[in-house]
Parts: C-alpha cells; structure tokens; sequence
C-alpha cells in the first residue's frame, strides 16, 4: 500500500480535521533533552526516528543514526528521495492499522505528545531566494506604486523574478518577532527620518526545499526540476513596508526584510503533495523553451492567514491558494539555475506573496489595505492597515482531495515592539 | 615587538615587493593530501599551522587542532580576536630574524612552497551582502542609464545601499568561470531572447569577513563595528550586464551575478592593515546618528585590475584605490544590523565596484569602456568592451607606508566559453 493511500488507516487516533494524517508523514526536527533529532507527525503525536532507528525498524534501509541524530535535515535530504521516500513508507506501514510490524507495543518509545515538544528549524538554509511569481501580486503593487495601466513590469511575464534574501534570519514558527527599526522617507524629496517601522506587513508565501544538488556551472532542465526538490513549508516573509519603499532602488529589498522570516518546521514532502496537482495558469506570451514545461505543475494548497491582537481572538483576514502561482516551481528552479548557478540541499526558494484574484484572497496588508486606505476591521474594535505590536500572524495551508487533507502546521509569529 | 612593526625582519628571504612579508600574516585554508588546515604565508612559502601546533609552537594560546585542520576558517576566527591576533603575532616571532623559539630548524616541517599548495575557499559563507558604496560607480551608473543630471538615487547619500548575494556560487581565485546564459533584451519593447551573456563584465571589489556574531534582533552600534570585522579579501563581484539589465527591477541583479564571484585565498586581518588608514570623504548631507563615525575607517589599498587575453600577455585596465569609498566598512555594518539582522562568522560583505574620479580608475569594463562605447585597445591587437572567452581577469591590491607593503595576492579567474 503506498504511503498516499486515501483508504490507509492508522492504529494512532486523530481528529479528522488534522493537519498530520497518516497520508502526510512530514519531516522535521525536534529538540530533545538529549539534542535533536528526525522526526515525523501524525495527529497529535509527533514521531521520533532515531526511536524507530534503535527499534530496528529501517533495519533495511540505507541509513545511519546520525543522519537521524541531528540537528538539521540536511543529512538525512541528501540520502536522496529513494532512500527518504522508503522512511516515509516505512513510518506509514508501522503506523498503518495492519502493521505487520507489530510497533504499537513499543509506541511509548517513539511517540511524543506534540504539545511538549519544541520544534526545531528543519534545514541549515546555505540560501535563501524569493521569487515574486503571483501575477495578482505583481500587478496590484504594480496598481498601487507605478500605473495601473502597465503594473506589470515588462519582464514579468518572460522571467520568473527573484532576489537573494538573507539566510541567516529565518526562524521557525513560534519565535517572536522584533519590530525592526530603520529609514524612512515620509515624503517625497524630504530628509529621511530613523525609527521603527510604521508599516510591518507579513508576505504569506510557500517555501520549497532543494533536495539534490547541482554543480556550479551547470542547469537543472525543468523535465528534472522536481527531482531536486525535496517538500513544502509555509512561509512568512516578514516586510517592512516603509523601510523598502525608501530602501529598494535600485538594488532591491535588503533591511525590509532580512529582519526576520518564519517558517513552518515541517516540511511536507512532493510526493505527499501528489495527488494535489493542478494545471497552471495559461503562459501568454509563450515562455522561452527552457522554461516550457509539460503536466500540472501547481499545487490545489488552500492558504489562510489570521491576525490575533494581543488580548483578542484570532480572525481570518485573507484565505488564498497555492494553485494561484504563475510561474511553479519546476519552472523556478529551471530558470534560478539556468546560469549555471549551483543549488544545495536545504536551500530554500519562497514564492512570492500569494495573492488571489480578489480583495479576501490578498496575501499581504498592503494589499488587503490597499495601502492603508482600507483598513480593515478587527472584532475588537481596533483596525489594520498593517501588522501592530503584540498581534500574532499565523499562516496556516491544506490540500484536500477524496477524503485525505494533508496540512502544514504552525507558521505563526508574535510581534513585539521595537527594541 | 608588534607584528606590524615596520623594522622587523625575517630569516625567510623574501622579495621587498612581495605581498606577504612578515608584517602581513593572513590566513587561508590551504588542501593538503590528507585534507584542508589553516595556513598562513610569508613570501613563497605558506606556513602550516597544524604542523606549528605539533610542534607545540602555540602551546600556550588557547586553541585546539581541530581549529586549524579544518576545511574553513570559521571555527579559528570564531575564537576571537583575543586568540587570532596572539597566533598572528606568535607566527611573526616565529618567523622573525631573532627568533627566540629556535623554529627554524624545524623550517621544513612547517613550510610549503606556496607554488605547489593549492588553496581554498578560506571561509564557509552563510550569508553573502554585496554593497554599491562608491559614490563614482554609483554616479557613472547613473550617468549611462539615467539622468546624467541626477545620476545618484535620493536614497544614495543616506544609505550604504546593498543587496543580499549568492553565497553558494562564491569561488576562490584560480577556478575557471563559465560564461553565463540567461535572457536578454535587445532592445526596448522587443521579446527577450536566450543564449550566453554578450556583456560579462568584472565589479573590483574588497570583502570583508564577518568575525564576531550578533545576535537576531540587536545591532552592531557604529563604534563597535570594527571589532567584528575579522579581515579583508580582494572581491570580483562577476557580472552579466545584458541579463542584469533585463532581470534587475524590481527586485534587482539575481542571475546576473549568481552564476560566479572570486574571492581571493588570503584573508589579511584588520589589524594587518591598521598602518594604512585614511579620512574617508566629507559625508554631506549630515548622516543619521546611527551612521556617524569618529576617525579614520577608510584604508589606502593600491587596486589594480588585468586582463589578459588566451594568447597573449596581461594588461592593466585599471587603476583604483580602496581609499575612494564613500561609505566605510564600520557604516555598512552598523546599517545592515540596525534592523536586527544578525550576522555570523564567516558572512562575507562586499564592497560594491570601486572607481576612482578618472576613467582609468574605473572597477568595471562598463565604466571603462562606457557601455561599450570606448572600448579599450589591447596589445594583441584585439579591444575590448566587456570580457571576451579565454581571458584572464586578475584583482591585485597593496597597500604601501615606510617602506611595508602589504598585499592580498591572486584574485583571478579564467572565462570558459558558455557550456
């Protein structure tokens, strides 16, 4: 039975509604008393590998203890997908209603309550780069800072655009986020002022993760880019609107943003994703050959996100969808290394601001807000232009099909003010 | 007696006008045949520093050998100045004609013919930050795709403007680059087309070496920023100026500068070059209190860039000096903290193009040539314009008072034709 099976039962109850069913098997790191460690998920209960590895239950796949005893993803990414999708079919045979394994005896090894345990970044991210692939995005700031007659630039519609963002700011979800501080400038041709920013704003976006690596000088064809990419997180690309709008020419964002990104600890892998492909938007004008790509390349991934103010409850404040990208991700990645440029295991790749064709589908406050002149209202009486201190943003996603609904987890940071 | 001091003398016979007499002392990672150790060099020879340790030549500094056999410099510079610069100034005892240790008769333990020693990247760079704080090249720009009248952004003179680069792509000087593809725009409104760059240029730039972490959410203030600085490279920031110009707005260069930048081996420490500081230039208007500095924080580098063609000989192009940046290392820190971002051993921040005031000080064939309408005459008859196939570009740097000269060594790399 494959590990995506919609009829796969298991042995461990969850709530129908989980995000973690016996289909996701994600991957991630835990911080245990001892270090850390691979782990996996489903329902409540998080799954501890290194447990299954001294269990003797991958006793016949190619892996080494200290692949799973670690600290980071990277070790056990680069095994390569024959090797990690055989651990993820191998957790869903001993979690499967039928184990033949007979592991529940030992599930007081190797299942943790989730609640009691603190999840780790998943990768030691050599690079980071975010793309700007949502047409809706592109074209309502586009709308909002040049002319809505022409917001898309010309090369949007040709290239997959993308920056280098800072690595060594991403956290995973649930630690708090400063208030960056920095210039601005509050009028045009007046001196710019310094202090915090007025105008912090979140990006909802998905990461992919590389799997598989390629040599400085040498391109990923898109038939092969999925290959090279080992699963999926949440991510939020934490944007300090009035820092970037003085900051970003001509070189683009830089303190906007390297304040802080979060990001979900799990990473839920392509193959889980499978069963949720969707075609992609139609490409007019054609794209040059080696961004051609064949087959449904998007993914049907339902993305919310909610504020909750301090001493409030949380509300939605855009629900969105993965499926919205024009450009993928095999398209992405064809185009990031189409120079040459070399890609490593663990580097992450965010899409860009998720923006669906209507105002409740916007994936930013500046759109959401159309920048500040419609501010929207929250249940306990305060407005939002942008993202206040003490608010908590939560990102949250899932795929469902046929009865499965495989999620993503957490992805949420508190604001607190600035230092 | 300090390392530095003008009167000391080796019993190593070196050249006077080498890069690396005792005064210099840097630090780089040379690959032996049983794997990479920290190195140092005097003249032609590197030193060994796993072979001084065995020798018990640092016996009382407090440092462990799996610092100095290691693949990269970050475990060694993450020991602190304290420990750095005390193994700095016991090497330049070691090596000083008064020699009390009595190393010399061990001479042949510790030292390797520098020609026969390949050396690596010196450091693991997490993150990589390419600055643009030449107010020349930054005018010169302006000048040839904008208004000449108006050639600095408003942001310019507020801001050491910079962008995150491409850490995975950073090679060490003596490995080949291949000539980028990517997409282009022949002229204004016309489709893009494809195929391997037509305008690859150099960018003469120093990096700095990042020596001493902040942590996420605190800045690095002005007057400390030195302290973090552990030491200084030669930087070619390579660039593909047709797919730069086609790629670059919003978000700025990505492909364009992904697909390789040189570095060179030798990281010469901040204190090496202390001799050397200068005023840097007037900063009007009046920068934000964050920015302000006391004291000398430029340093008079002697730059020089070569080309030289497959068959033929090598031929300076320009002449620069480091002295000429508008914005100084200490500001470029203090500004990329002062949103919180944090920086790690081994981060690597890069000048941006160094011009001088005339065109033959000029840090790019773009400025050199001027968009490729004055191309440059070579002596096997050829001219260039940008970078042609088999050339040979070369960064060399010096810095020269009382009769020491302390130098940077090989920054060069060969361009093979596009794959």
């Amino acid at each position: 039975m494959n590990a995506n099976d919609p009829n796969r039962k298991s042995w461990i109850e969850y709530n129908s509604n989980t995000d973690f069913p016996i289909q996701n098997i994600p991957f991630g790191i835990g911080k245990f008393e001892d270090g850390y460690r691979v782990c996996s998920r489903i329902g409540d209960d998080v799954i501890d590998l290194v447990a299954l590895y001294e269990l003797g239950l991958f006793s016949n796949i190619s892996i080494q203890k200290s692949q799973l005893q670690n600290q980071y993803l990277n070790d056990f990414i680069s095994l390569g997908k024959p090797i990690t999708n055989s651990v993820r079919e191998r957790i869903a045979d001993i979690l499967d209603v039928n184990d033949k394994l007979d592991a529940k005896k030992f599930r007081e090894l190797f299942l943790i309550n989730a609640e009691t345990l603190e999840m780790s970044l998943p990768v030691k991210i050599g690079d980071y780069t975010d793309f700007y692939s949502s047409r809706e995005h592109a074209t309502n700031v586009g709308c909002m800072f040049r002319d809505p007659k022409n917001a898309l630039l010309p090369n949007w519609l040709h290239i997959p655009v993308g920056y280098h963002g800072r690595s060594s700011s991403i956290i995973v979800s649930g630690k708090d986020v400063i208030r960056p501080k920095g210039q601005q400038q509050l009028s045009e041709g007046s001196m710019p002022v310094f202090g915090p920013c007025k105008q912090l704003d979140f990006e909802l976006e998905m990461a992919f993760i590389v799997g598989k690596q390629n040599v400085l000088g040498t391109n990923i064809p898109i038939e092969n880019a999925e290959e090279h990419i080992f699963g999926l997180s949440l991510f939020n690309d934490w944007s300090a609107r009035d820092i970037q709008k003085w900051e970003y020419v001509p070189l683009g964002p830089f303190l906007s943003k390297n304040f802080a990104s979060t990001i979900s600890p799990w990473i839920i892998t392509l193959e889980a994703l499978d069963s949720f492909r969707v075609f992609g938007p139609n490409q007019d004008p054609e794209v040059l050959p080696y961004l051609k790509y064949q087959g449904a390349k998007n993914f049907d991934i339902n993305l919310e996100v909610s504020i909750k103010p301090e001493n409030s409850t949380e509300q939605v404040v855009s629900k969105s969808n993965f499926k919205y990208m024009y450009w993928n991700m095999a398209q992405q990645l064809a185009h990031h290394t189409i120079n040459g440029c070399n890609m490593n295991v663990g580097d992450v790749c965010a899409s860009g601001t998720i923006s669906g064709p209507t105002p409740d589908s916007y994936g930013s406050m500046l759109e959401i807000a159309w920048k500040g002149t419609k501010p929207i209202a929250m249940k306990d009486g305060t407005t939002r232009s942008f993202i206040h201190d003490g608010d908590t943003v939560s990102l949250s996603g899932f795929a469902e099909k046929n009865g499965v609904r495989i999620g993503f987890g957490d992805c949420k940071a508190k604001i607190l003010p600035a230092n």
